[in-house]
């Protein structure tokens, strides 16, 4: 990307500059050519949103995308080699995940199509099934929607109402929507491109309910028109993605044979018998809905990826744009200088690149599960809580951070030609779809929670006992303040002393670690003792601490964050790239230690002269990582192509050298006015100098 | 608005319903019968939004409504008496914000004609100009645009490019745009529909530049061709307001009469002299700027409407909508009752309460102000402080509102049939427009800088000595934590007597005080000492502050916003409303503690106990006002011609209606299908009943 700096003073770089290239390695990660291959992909034309297109055209273009995506043979990577894929699942949400570059809907589109639908027949289904449906909707001949979520239950699908009854005599299943709550909703490709469905219902067979199974069926005829006893509705205009035609759909007696129940995990014999392979109906449905966790690992990946492109915008225009003349006559401040705008922008890139480190460790472990290099329960039950805790934390990140750059870069950052807010809005959703933030964290924090009792399982009493009296001192310690004075002694007075230990990668990750533990533990006492209560009450007592939970949640997500970063400096083989990583790095581990601050000090880990010393210290760290900011957001590789704003192409460099140089003139040439408060103050000290004059004379 | 809660137990008011007319009332401030009939007039479906329209039909629809306005006679209260006018300022305002309902596209394009192109020529021009143009502007004969900010320059107005200059022989002004820089932008009117312009430019005469003075300027004819010399662009689309044709204007010698500069603050005779009531060039400036303020105060109006907007929504739909059963084995929980929900909305509740009082307050200040009951320099201050300081906290809070309302609604609230993502988007430029919030915030605390210094401008040195050594005593103690230790002393470990002290009117006012004190008087102290540095290194002390000085701006904001709250609650003349308000004006000050919670811990104004005691006083707070909610967002009179969302409409508790009547027919049936986990729990039941019968056989 061209970011011409003409005007800039060159930076002092004391330490030198960074390797951009060896930084670029580094988050290219383990699939970084077929992430290469997947940003050319998304420099071409054809394949951007059309900004300002009407819905019904954002549509029709992004239909025709995905099947340049087919022609190009970009999409089927996570496919089996038997139907012309690659079985590489890694490289798959790798390339995928860049499609947001080009226009977002088009990533959600093609993972409705080939993500979700594809991917639940490859998944729930079995091998007459992948022959039968695989190809065709692999070339697109049966584009389908993926029909999960209702009206009424979207985060508890297990409360999902379609019905799927079997009846024995025909055969064949019998679909219903019993009320109005259970019409499928939401669901990308039902409006208008949707042939077929993969279905969610309650299976039931001989008067059980076997729980939630999914079927394949078909919903419109050749000529787009609903097949007998389908319904459905345009979801309509949307806050973004309007490049995706979500719809809803209803079933009346709609029968299915009975060799279209997706029947990995659960079968239904021709006399009515069902069986499966996994005998806990809880832990079956669980199994199932874990097949689908790829969705939750792209939207992670797509918002890392969406959040340093706002980021390169607003930064390269950062280091152009003038306003204000605080320190100098003549010259007005770059934007990047002052310490608001630091503030504003530096955590938050330090918080892209930690989400970017994170997210390539969920990839890989994504990837070893679903190539079945390491594939147990708990490799599954681990993979789906790193996804839990990763996704939110990004896709929050993202509009927040797509967000303060649009502000960062005022009235142009709202205008259409500089893409943030157009970004901004197609990312909404993802805070909320595949899983709703907060429910994902609380699951992952009921996880810590069980973790946290796994641990004592086995122990006998008497060791609880001793834990516990253990645990009750060590709060005494720290909320009277005794750990705090230790620290204070050990730093005597000395900010620089302070410093040096907020610095220590030992402390950041014990502060990080301890509030995960502590908060879980707090929780855990209280819950132990609600054990015993009746269902309501004890429901009670949990959900006084939901807020709690998930802040422990997100706290964890952020420790993995670090813990990421920190390893993945660690491979770079620059000094100086090393250097100014790591400070990038503390910015991100002491900006959320700052965030908690309270709890650290009303909880007696951080004493109050420590806790001083973190604002300025943080403060001190950005004026040292502002020299390296454009080189650090160079080394993302985008061009010109992939952000599409014109005020991170050059403009404004140029605008500024135009103004400049008009200025220079202006003061260099005779007939240049003269301002009149100059004049005023010429006249004045005139007026005193003849009056000094008269009364000397 | 109709609000079907027939699946909702009723809630439990111990203390009685709230009286929502009274609170209503109270909300409805000085100009409510004003805003009643703008509430009116915001009904009517011709004037709302085409959502899903395109860029030029929403331009045209737009345009057209604007003489919809004019025929109603709905936007021309503040013009004088003797043009068809009202003179009524405050009225003016109210009636304006309300327009956000119809279309925040609508507010703007309305704001652009008469709250700034004819703001302007009423306020800077003089007799003969109103004559001229005022009707023609009224009657949108004329439309115009509010030609100030530059592409280079929209913070820093006084560092336009744009340049007038006085032809002597000609009398007449030639207009110049230097470089690209200097082109005007992002002027509403500018794309399609102007006919005119006030401009802003550096008034040249006599070889001095006099500094930004505003000119009226023709820049299309009655064909709608730009006039000789002038050229423009269209800002093109943008992230939301796309009703109104943002575009940029150049000039090239462009000549304008003498009598078109808008005199009211500088004249130049026939001969070139220039001439002003206002001797100093700097307060020109700023008294022809503060003009301008009601801008600042309509967006703060608006930013609240929009606000309770969202939550009017959020809530209603949460306190219909279900998901999960923790609590039991038939009922869903509601989402109200979740500790996150109301964790999420109700402390948002409480801050647009408070914007909503606070704005009451400015409202009135603008009309003492314009009305010129009160009209002096200090008032004209005060207000612009005032304003500098409420518009950064309302418009931020806005979009944190609707942003939260819209993830709470889940999957629904994205939709656009639910708005809020399009209230979303047209207000997301309110935060950087008309005064960047960033830039006002650092005004206020300028100002506040400066009356802390006035304090002690006539204090002789040895009163200051005394002071500062005073507060150097201060400060120890906060720090040492010996004030701290007294606050624990008084509690005595009582957490009762903590809360106590938090629920305390007087302690929220000391604490939310003692934060603007004390930042503010530390940043002066480093800046005494820096005021006889070189300007470089004095503006390099200042930028190490300006993280500080913004965050002391908003306290400052936020303390306002509390007084406001406070004042207004002693006006409701109902025990039960003046207790439930009191709870949310609590929730506003706690949760305002709560987020600096660690300054206060650090700087010693709170104990540790104390602190300790915040969250846990709040989220009971919470669980208090829970039942009181949905009064609440009703008494704001929004009726579903205002709201416009479906989820808001009752439909979905009609659907949870159905829903439960459905279980309840299938838990009544015979027919039934029983679920397989309590089928393989009744198995192994029997199966060990049959095991003990064998045994004992």
């Amino acid at each position: 990307m061209s970011h011409p700096e003409a005007t800039i003073p060159v930076p002092d770089l004391a330490h030198g500059s960074i390797n951009k290239e060896l930084l670029a390695e580094a988050q290219l990660g383990k699939w970084g050519d077929i992430r290469k291959q997947a940003r050319a992909m998304a420099a071409k034309p054809e394949l951007h949103k059309a900004e300002g297109a009407t819905m019904a055209e954002q549509r029709a273009r992004v239909f025709e995308q995905l099947g340049i995506l087919v022609e190009a043979q970009s999409v089927h990577r996570a496919f089996p080699k038997q139907f012309g894929g690659e079985d590489n699942h890694g490289g798959n949400i790798a390339a995928f995940e860049e499609l947001v570059i080009a226009d977002p809907s088009l990533q959600i589109k093609a993972g409705v199509q080939w993500g979700l639908f594809g991917s639940a027949v490859l998944h729930l289904g079995t091998q007459s099934h992948h022959e039968r449906w695989l190809p065709g909707i692999m070339s697109l001949e049966i584009p389908g929607a993926f029909a999960m979520t209702e009206t009424g239950h979207g985060s508890d699908v297990a409360s999902i109402a379609t019905t799927a009854t079997y009846d024995v005599d025909a055969q064949e299943f019998v679909i219903n929507t019993p009320h109005r709550a259970a019409w499928k909703d939401y669901l990308g490709n039902a409006a208008i491109h949707g042939k077929a469905a993969v279905l969610f219902a309650q299976l039931i067979t001989k008067g059980v309910n076997h729980g939630v199974h999914a079927f394949y069926i078909d919903i419109r005829d050749a000529e787009g028109n609903f097949l007998p006893g389908i319904g459905g509705e345009d979801d309509g205009l949307k806050g973004g993605l309007n490049g995706i035609d979500n719809g809803r759909l209803h079933f009346s007696n709609v029968r299915i044979p009975r060799d279209h129940l997706l029947n990995r995990y659960g079968s239904v014999d021709e006399d009515g018998t069902y069986s499966s392979p996994i005998e806990s109906p809880g832990r079956r449905f669980f199994t199932m809905l874990g097949t689908l966790v790829q969705g939750r690992v792209s939207l992670d990946g797509a918002a890392v990826t969406a959040s340093k492109m706002g980021l390169a915008i607003a930064i390269t225009y950062a280091n152009q744009r003038r306003q204000f003349n605080a320190s100098s006559d003549t010259h007005e401040e770059v934007l990047m200088d002052y310490q608001r705008h630091q503030r504003r922008l530096i955590p938050r890139l330090a918080q892209a690149m930690a989400a970017g480190f994170a997210h390539e460790v969920l990839l890989e472990k994504f990837d070893e599960v679903f190539s079945g290099a390491h594939d147990t329960d708990e490799d599954r039950q681990d993979l789906e809580t790193l996804a839990a805790a990763l996704k939110p934390l990004s896709t929050w990140g993202a509009l927040d951070i797509l967000q303060e750059c649009r502000e960062a870069c005022g009235g142009s950052g709202f205008l259409g030609e500089n893409r943030m807010t157009s970004l901004r809005a197609d990312l909404d959703v993802y805070v909320t779809f595949e899983g709703d933030n907060n429910v994902l964290l609380q699951l992952v924090a009921k996880r810590l929670l069980s973790d946290y009792a796994a641990e004592f399982r086995n122990l006998d009493a008497g060791v609880l006992a001793r834990f516990m009296v253990r645990r009750a001192e060590s709060l005494v310690i720290n909320r009277s303040g005794l750990r705090q004075l230790g620290q204070t002694v050990i730093d005597s007075g000395s900010e620089k002393r302070s410093a040096n230990f907020l610095k220590e990668e030992r402390s950041q990750r014990e502060l990080l670690t301890l509030r995960v533990q502590d908060m879980i533990a707090n929780v855990a006492d209280d819950m132990r003792a609600a054990a015993k209560l009746p269902q309501a009450e004890a429901a009670a007592v949990f959900n006084e601490h939901q807020d709690d939970l998930i802040a422990a949640a997100r706290s964890h997500a952020e420790l993995l964050q670090w813990e990421a970063f920190t390893k993945a400096i660690s491979t770079i083989d620059d000094k100086t790239t090393r250097q100014v990583m790591t400070w990038l790095r503390d910015v991100f581990g002491l900006t959320v230690i700052e965030k908690n601050l309270s709890w650290y000090l009303m909880n007696g880990h951080l004493s109050m002269q420590r806790a001083r010393t973190l604002t300025p210290y943080i403060n001190r760290l950005l004026t040292r990582l502002r020299p390296h900011l454009q080189d650090i957001v160079d080394s993302w590789g985008f061009t010109d192509d992939h952000l599409r704003a014109s005020i991170a192409s050059g403009a404004e460099a140029t605008r500024q050298d135009q103004a400049a140089e008009y200025a220079r003139k202006m003061r260099a040439s005779a007939d240049a006015p003269i301002e009149e408060k100059v004049l005023l103050n010429r006249r004045r000290a005139e007026r005193k100098a003849s009056e000094k004059g008269t009364v000397k004379a």
